[in-house]
């Protein structure tokens, strides 16, 4: 993980400078990255182009007045051309009890297929909310940016699934941790 | 944490429709989004507006080729004049003996009071990087996009600091938990 320094340009000082973007490799940025924890979510959608979903762990919270998070998907995912084309989508934050869905969902299984498996509901927006997730985010998608291989999504909240108790799926360090949340009743 | 029904619009069909954004309280929100786990951070820059410094829990990977990550901050925070003003920063992933610094950077401390306590280095960048931190990710904010209350930066990554080994600072639930890393040497 060397860290190179560029030569000065013509007219510039001669000092350290930061580092060309060449040089930080992807498999010693996904390194670090793997450091960050984040929740485990299956983030849904459904409308004109279709229903699709598919396991995220880089969804974050934005703004709370008025409420609003993101959520980053990759161009090429299978998921990708039904969340272009909808307006809408929801967030399930999963608990320890639905790792195989999340499996299922960040894997090459066929839509139909992977909705399927799992109580999935109508929800309050058109995006299918998971039944016994920690919490369900409906939201309309605002504004979309393009970033490297990914495009963000920048959505308002429109409604809130009444969430359910459970622990926290985490993903850490390659791989899947649990955190104690309230106790399912 | 109920779903309230609109009236369709004239000529629309009467059925269920999605939630008002007014409909959505922040605390509801805000407890709906606690249930989303996430790595705990402290965010610096430096730069011809100053240094200053910040604890997120709103940092996600974005892409990894080219390496780019987002961050999320709001506009009336302290430290937002500065990240406005400069061109970089580096996202500083804590570990479990960094909880103290992650309280003293999401306070009302003075910007050269935080950078005061714990071991902050030059790094590869020209934002301070914290020594010890699981992994201290340099960037290059490339595009800033508005949400609400908070702006997303997102960022290049253009270098990575050695990575040091430990267990990962995590919020959930309102509170600061522990997962297994690598154990220091």
């Amino acid at each position: 993980m060397g860290v190179a320094m560029l030569m000065p340009a013509p007219g510039e000082p001669a000092q350290a400078r930061p580092v060309a973007v060449a040089a930080v490799a992807a498999g010693d940025f996904r390194q670090a990255m793997a450091q960050l924890a984040g929740g485990v979510c299956i983030v849904t959608t459904d409308g004109p182009a279709g229903r699709a979903g598919f396991t995220a762990s880089s969804v974050c919270s934005v703004s709370d007045e008025p409420p609003m998070l993101l959520v980053c998907i990759k161009r090429t995912a299978s998921a990708y051309p039904a969340f272009q084309g909808n307006g809408e989508l929801c967030v399930n934050v999963l608990t320890t009890s639905q790792q195989a869905l999340a499996a299922l969902f960040g894997g090459k299984t066929a839509m139909a297929e992977r909705f399927a498996s799992g109580p999935w509901v109508a929800g309050a927006g058109q995006a299918p909310a998971l039944q016994g997730a920690l919490a369900a985010v409906h939201c309309r998608i605002e504004q979309r940016c393009s970033a490297g291989s990914h495009d963000v999504l920048i959505c308002q909240v429109i409604a809130l699934s009444t969430p359910q108790p459970g622990h926290a799926l985490v993903y850490f360090n390659r791989g899947y941790h649990a955190l104690p949340g309230t106790a399912p009743a």
